[in-house]
This record gives C-alpha cells, sequence and structure tokens, in this order.
C-alpha cells in the first residue's frame, strides 16, 4: 500500500486513544495505519473511576473501561497491550517498541508520532516506600489489586498519604468499606486547590465522616514487618497500618521524550502549540504529559484530569486526520464529591492569584441549593476572587451539599470569557425553586465581589 | 424635613421592594422617605413557590414570604398593604391611592415614581369562566385559596387549563395531592418555549404520572351548576371538574401606566432604559410590567419571571439611591421540575430563531448525567441550536432527571457572551464520575452542533 502513511501512538488511555479515534474518523485504514502501544493490560478507562471501584459503588472494573481493545481493532486501530515504548528515534522516525509479555524488541517506524504517555505519580522517596501494602492509585491494575486486597485479606487499619482529591475520595472509599481510615498530608489544609476557609470545610467534612486527619506533618517513613508495611511515620506519631494509598498527586510522565530531545517546558509537561504539535517535527502530544495554557494567569500550567486528556487528543487526532481544531487552555476547574459534601473551584486560589502577580478581593456568601423553603434546600458555600479595580473574576471555589458544587460551570465560562463580577450580576441563571434561590448563589456571590470592588476603589489609592 | 426627597413605589412584590430596599441601602430616611402601595395583602412572597404550597411540599404559606411588613417598617420603607393606585399624574408627580379596607382614597405625592405592577393573567373571555370553582394562579392568595378548597371540599376531579411551567407544576401539585387531573391545552405539545421534539418528552413525563393530556384543543367554555364550574368543554369533548385552575400565561400590568401616559412597548410591557427608567421624567419601572431587550434575538421581549423581576428592581434601587446600575437584558432561561423530570431551555427555540431572522443548524444529544458506570446516572437529552456559518450558539434545550437541567446555566453564560459552538468545545467544566461523563453532555452537544456547522458549510451555498 504505498502512500499510506503510519500514525504510531505511544500511550493507549485517553488522550491516545481519542487521538487514534478521531484520525480514524477522518483518515480510512486505507489512507492511515493507526498503531498504539500501552504498556498496560488495559486500555481507555476512566481513572477517576477508580475510587467508586474501590469502594464498590461500581461492582465490576470492566464497567470502567469504555472501549475494548477489540472495539478498537474493529475500527482498524491495532491496539498492542503490554508493548512499551522504550526509546524514540526521532531522526529515524520511529520507536522502540517491547513486547513486555512475548519478550523481544523492535523498531516501529511512524510517519506521525503521538505521544500521550500519561502521568507518574509522585512517591516518597523513604525507607519502606516500596513495601507490600503500600498501593499507589494512578492506573486501573492499581484500584484492582487495593480492592482484591480489601476482599482478600481484610485489612483493618487504613493510612492515605495525600489529602488532594484522589487522596480524599480514596479515604471515602475506604471507609465505606468499614476500615479505620487515617489522612496524612505535609500540608496544613485538605485539598490545596482550595484556599485555606473552603479547605477547611472540607477538612470538617472528612472528620465528619470518621476519618482521622494528621495535618501539617509530613511522612518520614514507612515501618515494614517480613517485607510488609505495618505503619507510617511522621515527626509527630505512628500510625498502623494494614494498607497504606498513596495520593501525592501526579507529574508529565516525559522520560522518553526528554530522552529523545522533544522540548519540555518549566511544569516538566511537553510543550505543544494549541493544535497539539510539539516542537519536533512530526511529533504531537497530549493529555497529562504536557502542559497547557492556563487562561487566567496566562502560565503554562500540567493539570491531569481526564476531561483535558480526551480534548486534547480529539484535538490532535482531528489534526493528524487533515482537520483543524485547537485547544487554547483550561481555566483550572475541578470538582469532586466526598461523601455528602461537594467541592469545586476555577480560576486562581488566593495564593495563585498572588503568585500571577494580580491584587484581588474576595466574597464568600452562604447561601441554599434552592429556594429557602424547599425542604431539599441545603447551605452551601460560593466564594469568589475578583480583580482589583478591573473587577474582572478571577477564581472561585464551591463547597456545598446535592446540586451544589456543578454550578462552577457557570463560574468557569464566565472566567473563560473574561466577564467582571458586576456583568456578572446580571447573568439570567435558571431560577425555579426546587434549583435555586430567586438570587442564584453565584449571583448573589458576584453581588458582593462587585460591592467588594468599589469599595476597594474607594478606600485604596 | 426640607430637602427629603420622597420615592413611592406601586406594587410590592418583588420588583417593587428590591428597588425600595436598595434605594434605602443607599439613601437613609432623613435623605428618603419610601412609600409602598401594594394592593394585596402580602408582599415580598416567592410567586413561584405557590404549586409547591399547593402540592403540599411546602406546608405553610408564611414561607413562600420573604420578609415581612414590619421588617421593611424597621427599615424605614412605609409598606401599606391593601392601598391600591388606581391613578398616575405624571403632571402634578402624585398618584390617586384608594385602601381598599379603610375606604376613602387621597392622593400621594411624589419625587420619584416606581412602577412595579407586575403582570395580569390571561383570563379566556368565555363563558363560565368566572365561575366559582375556577382558580388563576398568579398572586399567593390564590395558592391559598386553592389548597383551602382542596383541604376543605375534597374535590376529585381538577382541569388544569394551560400547558406551560405553571400549568405543568400545578398539575403535578394536584396529582399529589391525589386529585384526578386532565390538563387541556389548544397547542400541541405543553411547554410552547420548548421545540416540538423536546415538549414530547414533557408529554410523556405528564402521561407518566397519570395527568390526562388534551392536546391541540383550545377551551371553548365551562359548564357551571347552581354558579359552580362542573366542567370544560372543548371543541371535542366534555371534561367534568370539580376544580379548575387557569394557567394561561400572563402579560404585562400596565393599564395604570398607560393611562397615565407612560411609553408601552409593542410587547405590551412599559419601556425602560437599561437603568430601568421609563420614558417619562422622574418614572422608574421594573418587573412583570416592563419589557426587555433579548440579548439573542435583539428584540424587546415580555418575560415574567421572579429573577428578572428581582434583578431589576435592585438595579432600579441603585439608581434611584444615586448609585449607578444597568440591567442589560435576557438570554430567555427558564427551568422547571415536573416530578422526576427536569426541564430547561434558554436563547431561542427553533420558532423563535427563525421568527428572528436566523438560519441554523440543530443537534441533538442523549447523554447521561453522571459517567455511565455511576449507578446513578440517568439519561438526559441535550439540544443546542447554531447559527448557519457563524456558528454562534442560538439557544439550547435539556430534558432528564436529577442533575440535568441546572446545567442551562452554562448555556446561558456562553450565549451571553455570544459564543461559537464550536468554542464552546473546548470549555473547561467540572468533570468528576458524580457528576458528568468525561465529556459532559453540554460539550458532546457542543461537538455534534459544531460538526453540523461544518457540514452545513460544505453542502450549501
Amino acid at each position: 500500500m504505498a502512500g499510506r502513511e503510519r500514525l504510531l501512538v505511544i500511550g493507549g488511555d485517553a488522550a491516545g486513544m481519542s487521538a487514534a479515534s478521531q484520525a480514524r474518523r477522518r483518515r480510512g485504514p486505507d489512507e492511515l495505519e493507526i498503531t498504539v502501544l500501552e504498556r498496560g493490560r488495559h486500555a481507555s478507562y476512566s481513572a477517576c473511576g477508580i475510587p467508586y471501584y474501590v469502594g464498590g459503588l461500581v461492582e465490576d472494573a470492566d464497567r470502567l473501561i469504555a472501549r475494548t481493545p477489540a472495539e478498537f481493532r474493529d475500527r482498524g486501530i491495532d491496539l498492542r497491550l503490554r508493548h512499551e515504548a522504550v526509546e524514540i528515534d526521532l531522526d529515524g522516525g520511529r520507536v522502540r517498541a517491547r513486547d513486555l509479555d512475548g519478550g523481544g524488541e523492535r523498531w516501529e517506524p511512524y510517519d506521525q508520532l503521538m505521544v500521550a504517555t500519561g502521568a507518574v505519580p509522585a512517591r516518597p522517596r523513604l525507607p519502606g516506600a516500596d513495601a507490600e501494602g503500600v498501593h499507589g492509585v494512578q492506573v486501573l491494575d492499581d484500584g484492582i489489586a487495593i480492592r482484591r486486597v480489601l476482599e482478600r485479606d481484610k485489612p483493618r487499619r487504613a493510612v492515605v498519604v495525600g489529602g488532594g482529591y484522589i487522596g480524599l475520595e480514596m479515604a471515602e472509599a475506604l471507609v465505606t468499606r468499614g476500615l479505620e481510615v487515617s489522612l496524612v498530608d505535609a500540608a496544613d489544609q485538605p485539598m490545596r486547590t482550595l484556599d485555606p476557609d473552603m479547605g477547611a470545610l472540607i477538612a470538617d467534612a472528612m472528620r465528619g465522616i470518621g476519618v482521622r486527619l494528621h495535618l501539617g506533618e509530613p511522612v518520614e517513613g514507612f515501618d515494614t514487618a517480613a517485607g510488609r508495611v505495618a505503619a507510617v511515620r511522621t515527626a509527630g506519631r505512628t500510625l498502623p497500618a494494614d494498607l497504606v494509598v498513596l495520593g501525592l498527586g501526579v507529574k508529565p510522565e516525559t522520560a522518553l521524550a526528554s530522552a529523545a530531545g522533544i522540548a519540555v517546558g518549566p511544569t516538566g509537561g511537553i510543550v505543544t502549540d494549541r493544535r497539539m504539535r510539539t516542537r519536533s517535527e512530526r511529533v504531537w502530544a497530549a493529555g497529562d504529559c504536557v502542559e497547557t495554557r492556563h487562561l487566567v494567569s496566562g502560565a503554562p500550567v500540567a493539570i491531569a484530569l481526564g476531561t483535558h486528556a480526551n480534548k486534547q487528543g480529539r484535538v490532535a487526532g482531528i489534526n493528524l486526520g487533515g482537520g483543524y481544531a485547537t485547544f487554547p487552555g483550561v481555566v483550572g476547574t475541578a470538582i469532586s464529591k466526598i461523601c455528602q459534601i461537594e467541592v469545586a473551584r476555577t480560576g486562581l486560589n488566593e495564593r495563585e492569584a498572588a503568585a500571577a502577580g494580580f491584587e484581588f478581593v474576595t466574597a464568600m456568601v452562604e447561601s441554599t441549593t434552592r429556594a429557602g423553603y424547599h425542604p431539599r434546600a441545603t447551605t452551601m458555600k460560593t466564594k469568589l476572587l475578583a480583580e482589583r479595580r478591573s473587577g474582572r473574576l478571577l477564581g472561585g471555589q464551591i463547597v456545598g451539599e446535592e446540586g451544589a458544587a456543578k454550578r462552577v460551570d457557570g463560574l468557569a465560562i464566565a472566567l473563560w470569557n473574561g466577564m467582571t463580577v458586576e456583568e456578572m450580576t446580571g447573568l439570567d441563571l435558571g431560577y425555579a425553586p426546587p434549583f435555586s434561590p430567586v438570587w442564584d448563589p453565584v449571583l448573589i456571590t458576584a453581588r458582593k465581589a462587585a460591592e467588594r470592588v468599589e469599595q476597594d476603589m474607594r478606600t485604596r489609592p
């Protein structure tokens, strides 16, 4: 088949498979051969679903898999599981691939290369960190391993290291499973992506479900017994543990790309243009391994989130398929649910806004998710940051119960469009008693923020 | 007190009381005297809450009242219930007010006049329409009357005339109360603010809870027996009824304003500028009695909604208090919940878009409110309209279950900012399995709409 191009994709999760699928939609198998190298046992699954599988809300791990390898193969995508790319040869236009099960290596040539190597979990360089019983939560196999341990070994005490989204979701899952759960974090609050005042609400909620929080306590090591983890040590205490879950966040997995000379930016993520093209010829990248533009701060950021990976993969795939699409950047939206508590944030928090050089005012309002007289109304807190003088929205945070957090979408779209809090007070949001008070919490907070901007202008030079 | 101005407000509900409150915040009683004439027995209540009170979800009518007359008086607002304004004398700067209980009339002078006369319900000019047992649902007293009838007379069969939001909500409330409920509408679908394909989903939901729908059947009259309503007649049938509820929509109440020469626009609503000033000197207006600008069509519209009334009243009050605020217009957002079905719309529907001269493409997508593997995921349908060629979002409609409809806020903010569906595909919306599939339904529908725009450009001249 002369003239047929070959697209080689490294990494078969969200970004890689979205790119492969989009490219295939636009160019059939006789125009474009697509091969995907995935070192794991699964492709195209929801990593964000792992805590729900561990907690038992999702019974079967297969439910997290969006498409099976057979489905991809049916669409003319040659997905090779347990095949690891170990070297990229840019000049030669080829990738050395290792067959992890069958053994052996071979060079795979490409016309276009898509790098979707994802992220690598932060793992503390501490004694005992690699002991049996210490689990990461990065790939589906991690979740399967933890659940197998829960069902087989019936551990009683768990320690979660790290109070970010994944740590909190895993802590909840383990509480659901009946374990005694402690959570340790070096920071003074869980969810450092929230301001301390909002993070305190999350800490209260975690304590409310019985999680013991040890904040401001960096982990110093893991005690082991017979090769198995037995306790987590901090400066102040030793926490006995039958099971340890590491939720310390991730960073872009760029070892392969860096070694090949593909440009990596200040965040450690691969640099791409808005079409997801790297600075190397015929090489594209998307997902957790790339950095992108934060549309509020203007700075590059590396945010590992399935939703960005899917969008970026789609954009890369459209471009690889001969179309035109762009990924302009992100505004930093994140959302989570911890038991009954919904939490969301977007834009910049106080620390991030200050770091970006903004001066700002803040407004926090307690309101209700529904009309106050509706029997299912619950309290929610909304916080907004607005730039001094201009009144431009810089960020927002929401903590509440059912129906609260998805309001972050409105804030995200307001940020995307550079709206001021004053302009936001006029927004025509959906109002009916089961959905909102007559003034939606977002609008009330925008009003208060607009007043703060005005006060600030009167009182500061 | 020489130099003290007097603000006279006609109408003590959302718009009037918001204006009074905001004006008071900025100007104390020694600067500004504020008098409110309200012909009803209640002020500042949630008319949108009436169906919930009738259905029993809200036990006590007082719960619908945001602030009592005493609270307003404590803030230096002289709220006079059961006082009706019967004439405005623009040249004399005074209003003739009738004391409906005490009797007598007197002229009340003003320096600034705020007209917040609300809306008048459409009432069919048909035989029997004024019979006992035929109820409107406009003011709180209407809701109290219906609930008293339900509890005292135990009616068995109810007919609701009108399939708009209020008609559907009242039909649900009456089903909840155990009545046999029929709903009659001249139109072929309920909720004419939706397109027929989406309206059909609502019709199915209504039938699902046991409401008998008679669509495309205009009411021709009401049979009475001993002065009481006994049946509703259409061309095709006679529906026996112990209770009839009229939900035929409303129009701006401008009789008083028109008689005084205050300008009324093509929609029948009072014309104001964006500060809510009418074309008559020293006269302001807000709420259901005014018309406003539709920010998508550019045309004037009269939309009776508490949320607009509150916003406009606030804007008028800030300006009356010496500040500066504007109400730029609306994008036509509405939301409702009928049993388990949530429904929302914003912008223009197909009929409205065509009437405004737009050519457009549509996209409808069925997706889920949460990740597909989440046990509480339910199906939702999202429809978007986008302008031909430009791809600008023109409107959106959502029908689904818990968690579906409030997504309309995102569409409303996208409309407000004139976003295209292509740009919307990149939006950074909140994703986590309890809140959304990895591609939010809004994003999937935007993708499909963007593809339609592209196809349309290729295939049409």
